[in-house]
């Protein structure tokens, strides 16, 4: 038998950005999203919970190395998002389409440490995979969203 | 395809209480209850953190704006329970039937919402609902209870 | 030659309190305590910071026995003030000529604590005295008092 | 009807431990811990969460009485790690087969307080029995470890 | 006699902003300031912490109306301030002469405050005025800058 | 003019210890210490706050390049004691002579960075220079040691 363990490391990125829909006239913009319209943006610190989960390994007595899980964090996501702004500076937002919210924040987030950790299983020929089971943001200290996959 | 967000919303309120139910004796509230049981009540910071779940609007990039939850907060819950007395100000708890538990107030606060969401969701007549998932409060900082409508 | 060191003991307790001052009419204390003055009362969990101040003992490497400062404070506040009502279960504040802001509970501490470090001093006939030197509240994240004996 | 409620009591302990596996080599080791493997180890102030679950006793308004709880992780946990060093005082983590990694000290107090439960839950000969929910552990403020006994 | 009274207000603001001095050549912009000097800025939660000073108030047990003083730095800062660009946004910084550092921005709220603070003491016609103590800012939760008018 | 910063940097690290002093026989050290004097010692994650003080630079808007500071706090602390034994493998409390009590801990970690900052201005060959001021650490959430040279 092996136990189910679910692992979260919490890491920091400081970031400007402004939500703007280019679904929604400049009037529908200002009325939604209020001053988080501001024309030349705002910032937070958003703090990041990437929580993993699988099978324990015995002989380790660890899920996955901690230290594997921040380098995996660093490389994808802070070293792209940290003090950047996220409309300019990231691909994934930048053409408008899709606007930074902490909602797709966190898909993103999601679908970029989904794939990695699938390269980072493959790599390490495992029988039993880690899963991302779960990214966690917290915009502020009063504004949280998770986001699981589903 | 529509993601499932969840997004929570934390607030504080202040707000005295006394642990005393009538389904016990004086001598047994005491003993129950403690120094909670304090003849003229005690008080505390509750930190509440609601959360709702639903499916992402592509358009807006938000599972509902957080004006929108932070106003229906407010109105149906701050506005009756900060610096009040939860067993002298709040009806659900006067008449003592029902002991100001962080476990009942969580449970009080979920039906308030719930009903304040459904009608929410109606007035925006929309095809997906809003769901509320859960109810946490934290009364101090080693008390935490939850909620999610079970 | 002795160092001067700065050690701070944090403490929690739980109090209901109302905000009403003799030397108003019902009206004047509506008009500035505003909802602090709920007839019933409200609540916080007061966060205490006692700072005491004084040389270094090299043999024990420590100012005072964070044990005994523990147990002081134990004894002299939290016995006194947690799950209490302050105006209704503290001499100090009964009589209503003393509102229990959080300035005045400040300084209700500062007396007392001022008055066991003596004690506690004269007790162990120390050649040099530890002296309080800052008593700090926060009575909810966001509103902090601060009292040095000035 | 009786709703279900999850009751979170958060405790802290300080210990000191090293990571090191007797299923690797002296080598292996330092390869796979890096610094958690220093020779005479290191420590954490680590923050518990213990979270049960089961149905809300209507008549006293809690699920358990939180002073029970207390005592309980007191007397089961605290006690046994609080200013220890795991590897050297506790039996579980002595021989080095277990290796003292969060995930294994998530799994260790599991199984302690689902025993200390059970026991719990027959002495009060209860209809319903509380249940524990999960453990979780904060090793630094950016490591944490959740196991729910799967 | 009077107590001297410390009291702090604790409020937040969302902002963007960038590190870019007119004093330097770009190549030294990006030496001095590293990824603070990105192109389109970055962002953060600042957490602003205001504390004045003067004797306290016997009649109200208060040194200053909180509401008062929360509505002073509503006023003159967190309107201007949150979620804003500050570099774009706010006239102090716009120019450029003044580099938007979290030491330059306590200077900056220091002025605003300790004016209106002047401004509130000559309405009120008190005998004794309340005078500002000390501005602190958490950038992160790592980097904090304090002013204190000296 | 120049205005007066105070400028906070903190960082933390994770190390065991034991409170045991050559001073005291092995049952005062028991007396005395209490658990903090357990054999195989117990571990903090301890939270490290240095701030330094003096002119601002009128042209960066920076007390001192946070990058510079961090660095130099690398060097000189969190090296030689992030995740180690602090009376096994720090040469400072090796011998016994000076027991690894938080607050020696701060004096120690005082001397480094007072050292280290002289050279630091030195090398930078600047008019005025950056001070220390405060060396300030959490050994717990609920105990706090402050030292500032005197």
């Amino acid at each position: 038998m092996s136990e189910i363990i679910y692992l979260t490391r919490i890491e920091t990125f400081s970031a400007a950005h402004r939500l703007h829909s280019v679904h929604y006239s400049d009037d529908e913009n200002v009325l939604i999203y209020g001053k988080c319209n501001n024309k030349y943006g705002h910032g937070h610190n958003y703090v990041l919970h990437v929580t993993i989960s699988g099978k324990l390994d015995y002989r380790s007595g660890m899920l996955m190395n901690i230290t594997d899980l921040k380098s995996l964090i660093k490389t994808e996501i802070i070293d792209e998002l940290d003090h950047k702004h996220l409309d300019m500076d990231v691909e994934y937002f930048r053409n408008g389409q899709i606007v930074s919210t902490t909602e797709n924040l966190c898909i993103y987030i999601w679908k970029k440490l989904e794939k990695a950790l699938n390269t980072f299983n493959n790599d390490k020929n495992q029988n039993q995979s880690i899963k991302l089971y779960e990214i966690k943001i917290h915009e502020t200290d009063k504004n949280t969203v998770t986001y699981r996959g589903e």
